[in-house]
């Protein structure tokens, strides 16, 4: 069979994407590895109009039942291919899975969001889920008592830091520029807390392990002689002597408080992301310098019939705001678009 | 004083302006004469992601509640006049109340909203909320299994027919002339939609309700005499025994199929927006030739230092989809470009 439309991609916009597509009576599927999205991972939510503070989790549950109670059933697999079939009179859509099974479709909303930008130091994947996190909602609580690093300067990194500086003793925030782009208010928030120091204009250029041997306020030479380099596709395996290598402190490449190593238990990275257009770019869809799915304002792309919404997107000549309530809106976008091109292949009329 | 920003207009779009606003740390007003704007007449609303089904009353709270709750006071004095100062590096902005008292800011959000062209028969505001609807998207899936009469005869009236098709039983296109203005594609399809029957050169005079009393089938005088005409303001309440009045039947000009009436359990009024933007026009905004603010899809209007956003914008060459998840957001983009212009980090970085 040959479905009105399928939805890659369950966070903010494919949800929403879904809901309205219900509304509009439209027979479609939605692919979601990870229903929720980035939504999932954030701790708190304090900007998505009607609820004054929310854990992504619970409005990822909000969600996801939202578009569940129309019956859709979201697919947890993840995708191998898109392809477009050309047709004499308009073009039809395959998507695979990976186990192999395929799907058609006369139009598709490409919602698949954006992933978070690694450091690519040494040691950062060796070391990844031994002291490397790039969820701080996920794996704050595992830091209690503990020193911890934050990397980036925007508002995921500085509320990354307080949240976990209310687990960690001592949270640093690194931020190679000497500025925060973050919100004012999380600013505020972040230098009235006395457990957060900020270390600016200045990177990690190694992430370093540690078994029990390192402590806080050893010198850079006493933890570098301490250290015993992992080789490479060892991370999350035992260290040889049964012992598991977690994350034990991270070279500088300035000094800070005249030193370039700082002892740290764990880092969290959060310098930004990279818009998950693999498969956008291999079915033809125009994609901006930095990667990302061109759409206009009502979420179309270069290609008819396909779509676009959310953090994997850009409308050319303005600012990105990349949050819960604009990728709803262009999911809803989306959907609207969609109706209209299934319905009568034109742009989409005056809803309301 | 000179705020930072006024907000003009407290429904969606300037509700999520402000709570973006605040959590910018912008110094700003809020005026709104009905603070939810065309939200709080929503009957039902179940498009809004997050709450499968809510009231626009109890949505409308959440927005002025998670609004408010960063201290924000909401003016609910009419606006007299908005006039731009010009300064030697940037203008400022006089926003002066119908009681005389007047404000100056450094920005502007417009949000103003639009209301619904209405029939202005009796009726249609006793029976709005009951029956009578001017947005098919938001109250269609209600209408399952009932008979609807939709008015109008542009693209707005044909789609909406066409959508509550897929719901109602039966649908009566009701339209004043003897051709539609509606695209010829919305047209094809919509006379190859069985259950859509059209009544044109024919207009509705009024709007009757009915208890259990009025069925299908009965005559105009069985009706009248079945009616007992609503009080002015009594919209929303019960009918003195208890039990809400809803709409049942529709008087017509001319007869149709004999009679002049019909009996159908909603009217959607399709005839047309009309934005709120006399003052937007008066200060030197740009307007679309059918009266619509114009933005950009970051919300920004032709004048440095005013937004705009919801109901009453327009950017050009896209479809509008006039939404509370759409308004929302485009406050949200609003807040940010006024930050963005405030804080002279023009044009705004990339924001998330």
């Amino acid at each position: 069979m040959v479905y009105d439309l399928i939805i890659l991609g369950a966070g903010a916009g494919g949800l929403t994407a879904s809901i309205y597509s219900s509304r509009y009576k439209l027979n479609h599927l939605v692919f979601g590895e990870k229903p929720g999205g980035q939504c999932v991972d954030a701790h708190i939510i304090e900007n998505y109009p009607g609820f004054k503070s929310i854990t992504g989790m619970e409005l990822t549950e909000k969600f996801v039942d939202h578009a569940q109670s129309y019956g859709i059933k979201i697919i947890t697999e993840s995708i191998g291919l898109i392809k477009k079939i050309d047709g004499p009179e308009e073009s039809t859509f395959e998507v695979a899975s990976k186990s192999g099974q395929s799907y058609q479709a006369r139009s598709l909303i490409l919602a698949m969001g954006a992933r978070h930008r690694a450091l690519n130091v040494p040691g950062e994947t060796d070391y990844l889920g031994r002291g490397v996190s790039y969820c701080a909602t996920c794996d704050a609580p595992l830091y209690k008592g503990k020193t911890v690093a934050i990397v980036g300067g925007g508002d995921s990194a500085v509320t990354a830091a307080l949240l976990l500086a209310e687990y960690a003793t001592k949270v640093y925030l690194i931020h190679r520029r000497n500025d925060f782009k973050a919100e004012p208010v999380w600013l505020e928030k972040m230098r009235a807390t006395a457990n957060i120091e900020e270390v600016l204009g200045n990177e990690i250029v190694k992430i370093l392990g540690t078994g029990s041997r390192i402590k806080s306020g050893m010198t850079q030479e006493e933890i570098a002689s301490s250290q015993t380099p992992l080789p490479r596709r060892q991370a999350g395996r035992n260290d040889g002597n049964g012992e598991r290598k977690m994350v034990g402190a991270v070279e500088l490449k300035e000094a800070h408080r005249g030193d370039k190593t700082l002892a740290v238990d764990g880092v969290f990275v959060e310098v930004g992301l990279i818009p998950a257009a693999s498969l956008a770019v291999a079915l033809g869809v125009t994609v901006t310098p930095d990667g990302y799915v061109e759409t206009t304002a009502d979420s179309r792309t270069n290609i008819a019939g396909v779509f676009a919404a959310g953090d994997m997107c850009r409308i050319p000549g303005t600012a990105p705001l990349r949050q819960i309530i604009t990728s709803a809106a262009a999911g809803a976008l989306a959907a609207a678009s969609a109706y209209s091109y299934l319905t009568k292949k034109a742009p989409a009329p005056s809803w309301g």
